[in-house]
């Protein structure tokens, strides 16, 4: 076998055995295979496609190349949630505090923001004194001890996935269906959870722009599963408009820490309370829906959620009173509002404009090894659907530089938020489920 | 422009702008586009294909990527030819002269060989004191004053082109109709002649094996002419058995200098009469071939083919007593007979396995930094339709070590010649003409 006789292959629309996959993703790991061959053969499985078997094998083996946790030593029945990616997105640390003080334990591994998305790890990291790098013992030890641990990765979680991913991000094969796919699932078998849910994501802010393509990626997500033998199921949910309130680190915490006493966004409630049920249903904790919710508001309620919350917080070093006192957190020394200039109605607040302001709000990261300032941010006063009149505040800018808030602002202003004469319907941000 | 917007087009089957091709080509010469950039591009090339259009584009651009030599100052109509590759191919030393003595002016760079094909100018430097590598004025001035200079090639010719044939190679990609018809016709266009007469082989011993491939090959060729305003006409021959009756470097000088003399094997004189009155034709000449041919019968017979080339040699600081006396040439120390085993017709002497049994002896190159022998190679006493007895002489291993020697003779009886009992018919070796 040789990388030549491989590329060929492929370039010529053959299917590659399980064992050709390994000889690729197993030398391209280790620096046997150049750059140069890997782009060539990725192009070609862009332009070519894979079939299920070949997407399967190609996963499995990226899932492999590094090292792969095994939980059978914690729990049964662990439960783990992804989203493809969205602006706000708070729903981690919001979903699973739930879910753990229900019963569903939760060994959860998080990445950081890159791009528009913004990303857990960096969010928590905005409570002082957390530690998201806690070894893999003590990270199995809190979820045995407490139910539920969230952690940065220090493992070596799917090197070939890693470096697959960087080419491709410099070949224009990122938006390749089944390389998405695979390259989600390598990471989330790797992480070790029993019953995986997916959130895909779909929309301005998203990956995926078009409902279809969700679709697509969903339901190789769900054959993968099928093939590797993990328990997943797909939800699609609308990424039209940013997630919830705020889009920010520190102003996300805060949100999830209402959110977790029960004060959440029409959107995010929809999410929480659907994934919150469907994920006790995955870990065997009661099939019926509608019963699930009930479980969920009452924990909401009762105080049980928030109480999960801050006793993850306070095992990994977190400062807790910053949770009981949320006036604690440091502000953004600039604060602007966005005034409305007419009434009407919010047709539209683009989530990809407002995460590409976030970005030079210093919310998210443009490369790698960039900081992010875990105070600044957008906090919406009006999401799409609410009634405005002229001159209501319809967000803020919290920016740590007066001339980018300035210039925040005027971007909103024009390139953002959309408001029209009719009345618009709120709609659902599920779009589909059991995908 | 920016080359993942270029390679995104490619990808998705788009035609690419002339503009496109510039950036793409431009900047990989200088290495702001990386290795793995290309080798994605290459690849979609290679998959979705290029428009007539693209490929003379790419040709051009490829052509202008460094030095274009211009010898509109030493003489109009200067011919050329370039074969695509075969086992014993020596008809530019025959050809060449031949034309040149009838007043086609021959300004001729050529290659080194690289694998199973030969190359012209290591058949030169088999000629003591030979210079492949004078200045382009001494080069400029032999063709104004001799009216025929062959040399290698001491300019920047398409640097472009090495780039990517020695990408191509790492890639599964050389097998591509339009990347090859591109590589090859960006030299021709760089060294600068009017006319150019291609030898496009096929067959065991050559690139294209079957012969539509050669034709599409030659259309294209043809067509990137017409597109990039040289005139050019292509010939498509057969490379099933080695040309002529040798294999080696000085052995190919030999007998070069034999057919200068008008002792020609059928092979070579079929393609030295068909190939020399086209080039006459091609150089505005004389446009009856019959006519043409009978000329060059003429300058074969009456010496004054042999004297041009003669005349080259001393030019170029070669020993042309080594013409007039081709016992001079140092022969390979162990030179061993392959003797037939049974009486038959020659049914086939295969072209690739003599090639590749040709390295082994040190006729040519596996890499390009690799050393060539001279004196080595293979001489053949029975071509193909020959009559064989048993114990004749099929043909001479010429060989600069015993146990190679010993190697080779076993490696030809069992697997390039092919004796059969029924009479053989001799095909001709031009397959077709003015493709």
């Amino acid at each position: 076998m040789d990388i030549l006789s491989i590329i060929e292959r492929k370039k010529t629309a053959k299917e590659l055995t399980k064992e050709e996959i390994d000889y690729f993703i197993q030398n391209y790991t280790v620096g046997n295979i150049t750059d140069y061959q890997a782009a060539a053969l990725i192009m070609a499985i862009c332009i070519n496609g894979m079939t299920a078997e070949e997407i399967g094998n190609f996963t499995m083996s990226m899932a492999k190349s590094g090292d792969v946790l095994d939980l059978s030593d914690v729990a049964p029945n662990t439960v783990d949630k992804h989203s493809t990616g969205g602006i706000g997105n708070k729903i981690t640390l919001i979903l699973m505090p739930i879910v753990a003080c229900l019963g569903a334990p939760v060994a959860k591994m998080s990445g950081r923001g890159l791009g528009i998305t913004g990303g857990t790890v960096d969010k928590l990291q905005s409570i002082p004194g957390y530690r998201t790098d806690i070894d893999i013992e003590e990270f199995k030890n809190n979820v045995r001890e407490v139910g539920i641990s969230l952690i940065s990765s220090s493992l070596n979680l799917a090197p070939a996935d890693k470096k697959i991913y960087a080419l491709r991000d410099c070949i224009a094969c990122t938006n390749s269906i089944p390389l998405i796919a695979s390259s989600i699932m390598s990471k989330k078998i790797a992480t070790g959870a029993e019953h995986i849910l997916l959130d895909v994501t779909c929309g301005s802010g998203a990956f995926m722009t078009k409902k279809e393509d969700a679709k697509k990626l969903a339901k190789m997500m769900s054959l993968i599963g099928k093939w590797t033998n993990k328990d997943v199921n797909c939800v699609i949910t609308s990424m039209e408009e940013p997630l919830g309130y705020t889009v920010g680190n520190s102003l996300e915490v805060i949100e999830a820490v209402k959110a977790l006493k029960g004060e959440m966004a029409e959107d995010v409630r929809e999410i929480v309370l659907y994934m919150g049920a469907k994920l006790l249903e995955l870990a065997g904790l009661g099939s019926n829906l509608k019963e699930n919710k009930e479980k969920i508001l009452e924990v909401l309620e009762n105080g049980k959620a928030f109480e999960k919350f801050k006793e993850v917080v306070i095992r990994q070093n977190g400062d807790a009173s910053y949770l009981d006192d949320l006036n604690k957190f440091e502000k953004a020394p600039f604060i602007m509002p966005i005034i409305a200039d007419r009434a009407g109605y919010v047709k539209k607040i683009d989530a990809r404009t407002i995460g590409e302001i976030s970005i030079e709000l210093g919310v998210g990261r443009k490369r790698k090894e960039d900081d992010v300032d875990h105070r600044t941010g957008i906090v919406f006063n009006k999401k799409v659907g609410d009634k405005v009149e002229k001159g209501d505040i319809l967000a803020y800018v919290h920016a740590n530089n007066e001339q980018i808030a300035i210039w925040a602002v005027k971007e909103i202003e024009e390139k953002a938020y959309k408001i029209v004469n009719n009345k618009v319907t709120k709609r659902n941000v599920i779009l589909a489920v059991d995908v």
